[in-house]
């Protein structure tokens, strides 16, 4: 029997988790995993439930939606694979990770295909035989470049779009016609040293850890909903470019694990933050 | 026979672990413990070493000087513990943590007292049969109250002031006065979330794991070189009276280290950062 | 409005989250917070309600039994601080830790008393005006000696009985009369190095990580259900002494978060694990 | 100029950093990384120093034998790639993970092939053009198979072998064969779960961590030296197939560490501890 997810997005109120058991029930379905969370600012409430059993998905979200309060976000999720598309420049170690979680079905996602503005990691790519774009950056302006990128991504029509150390910058244009649909690897534990390297900024600080952020994009460079965050130690002995070194598995881990929250349909935002049910 | 240890901070020049073990073996001195770094960015050489046997430490550091580039820096210890004076606002668990640890002597440290700005924490601080003096700020100038402050500082002539959890910012004038004696506690991994409140400003953020940083004070306010930090991963559920919550562990144990480090000599400052010998 | 908590352990069928919550609800009882799993091994289902409101007790108490499955174990909890005692022998870190947090309650519990088998923490207890309870195992046999400390614990009953460093080993006919009440630090990572000695087992195989382990006391040593566990790196510069005392932070840590689980009703027991609601 | 590492490890005894430094500085080589470590259970002295400069190697060694004490281990090293070979049976991650790093150069290690007791890992392996080479455990004796496997590395001839998840134990005399040679990332934090299925009994022990461990290879299964160990916490709602997917990311990221610091000469081997100048 598949295995469904049911997400609920809505205002809170007394009873919420009592009337959506249910009318799993009266479905005769199984809730072999239930959590809930209610945002005490924005008085939300916030649901993901596993089942298993035969479904009538229309005739349960109808039912749903005539007991939740009005404006409740209510995604039924049957755990097909999602569909998406990377985003690279030069460095390897994001996107090997990826490559190898995905050839090996540990990701529930599916790599439709991988743009770059650099041709240097088509070789990797292709040893998957999967489709790699490089659309270079040079002799055209910022927003010829993007609008070809923009297009590559509309024809392959994925569900996310993955940043995995892709090193340009996203319009707004852009980024609004995904919304919480980009996901960014940021080489630092933000909000501390956003920007352009990172890495060197910690090293001028003199921190004593250093780490990586995987947040969704938004118009504000390095400001979107964080979804995860892991950091290393690190002393005085490293340079900037050890920290660079050492930060390889942070980030890779921190990606990956982001990605298969993602895939899993586990994060729900709220204003600016994430909520993760994992 | 005593343990000492030798400190060297000087421009780096070949030969210099050569030379310096060369006059310990001189002095018939056994090293048990050597630890050097050079940092490339300043060209600085840094030394550590701890050693058994008969000192004559004029003569030692005659000769070290002699050997060594012109405007080294060169110190005997003799693992005494170092004299430190507490600052605290209201909060406990940094003072508490401090006064259990100088109790059974699991720091190199004697506490010669604690100062504070309020008087809730005097009954902790006598329980150890310890100093307490409480300077109110109320109803006079800032600049007055620490005055008396430093009053009381003189009066004890410590070798490091300890600032756990004093919610007050001291001014230039008197960091001034004891440079690379002063240590705080801040509860965030600094340099995010400097300032106020920064367990709200990470709720607010959204992010998913919180800190504790100990710094050196400099005129900067928590700008000042950092000597260790420690991160715990939070999460949606988490209020910002939570993480301040969840927080306290990691914070004492952040100044706690850190004073160990200080006190048994591990630490050097090279321009804005720590070399520390752990 | 006083918060309450209600704890269910019952063999796992369809529909119970929705039917205690329907009860909760009949009741005017407004969730705050709710907790549940099913552990499919046992087929047995827990859960941890967070409500205000106010509340008829004994109904409650009633309808819930009328609906859940028969032998289900229902537990209405009024957040009163628990009460314990400690049992430690002559480290002072745990206790002192243990201490610090009660003082100020960050602890849901009153101390009722310390017991050791040697004097030399009474000084620090009796700085917290808390009684300290000497009894000495010499030239006594080690049953009357544990009779001894029975009686004292018995006549003080308390909710919980903490091992806090408690260097000597409870009878099974002890440990018997206090189902799941019992709590013990152990130095090491269990199962890794159970008995005694950890630290030194620990260096004589070379790991690289040391740790500590905090579970409920059984008949078997050191094989009851574990609650909290954490774990620092070491490497090949530290003797067992140098882990010893590196340790001391992950024993102190690790004890009182679990102290902290236990008395906040966040623990259920099923086989020999733990299901934990943090 | 290329850089060189020199390796000594011998008795102790006064004096023995400045002799070695003396004889580098009489070559004119500067030293621009220095790590030593005596153990004093053995009185065993370990160096590791980086050095730049033109080389008389057969000269440097030469003196050096002839002041450092009877037996020492001498061994200067060029940073050239080290020759490796990989066994693995059917599960992908740690393999995968080191020939992404192998393919772009994050390891100090050329991959002379790939052998496996399954054909399943052939196709990972091909994509990075490397020898795959499959001998079937099927039909033949444990002894014939082992024979097979031998030749194989010994027509290979590496530097190590690396035991990437290879599920088979290898005998006493292979083991004999390549002493100090061989690595193997085990799933579990030894010495807890050696042996079998680790991630079952993790969850039958009811453990709050799980970890990974690499070590070098020794007659007794699991027993020798440690060189690398992580833990990543899990909770009640982990079941043993969740622990082992969990396990996957800490288990690469604690053999490709280890092969990290073996393949750059930062490991030493003194009894059964690794002494590791990282």
């Amino acid at each position: 029997m598949p295995k469904n997810i049911l997400l609920v997005d809505c205002n809170d109120s007394r009873g919420l988790v009592h009337a959506i058991t249910g009318a799993l029930l009266k479905h005769s379905l199984n809730i072999t995993m239930n959590q809930e969370f209610v945002d005490k600012e924005s008085s939300r409430f916030f649901m993901r439930t596993e089942f298993d059993g035969p479904l009538d998905g229309v005739s349960l979200v109808n039912e749903l939606t005539a007991i939740l309060p009005l404006g409740a976000l209510i995604k039924l999720c049957d755990q097909q694979p999602k569909k998406i598309v990377l985003l690279v420049t030069r460095e390897p170690h994001c996107l090997g990770d990826i490559l190898i979680r995905h050839e090996f079905k540990q990701l529930q996602a599916t790599i439709l295909g991988v743009i770059s503005n650099h041709d240097s990691l088509r070789n990797l790519v292709e040893r998957f035989d999967l489709p790699f774009h490089f659309v270079s950056h040079e002799k055209i302006s910022r927003q010829e470049h993007e609008q070809k990128i923009l297009k590559l991504i509309q024809g392959m029509n994925p569900d996310f779009i993955v940043l995995a150390k892709y090193m340009r910058i996203l319009s707004p244009h852009l980024v609004d016609l995904f919304p919480s649909k980009i996901i960014n690897i940021h080489h630092s534990f933000l909000p501390a040293f956003a920007g352009a390297k990172p890495y060197q900024q910690a090293f001028d600080r003199g921190v004593k850890v250093i780490g990586a952020t995987a947040h969704f994009v938004t118009e504000q460079l390095d400001e979107g909903p964080i979804i995860f965050q892991r950091v290393i130690p690190v002393n005085h002995s490293h340079s900037a470019q050890d920290m660079a070194n050492a930060g390889i598995d942070v980030e890779q881990i921190v990606l990956s694990s982001s990605l298969k929250l993602l895939c899993e349909d586990r994060i729900f935002i709220s204003g600016n933050r994430t909520i993760i049910f994992d």
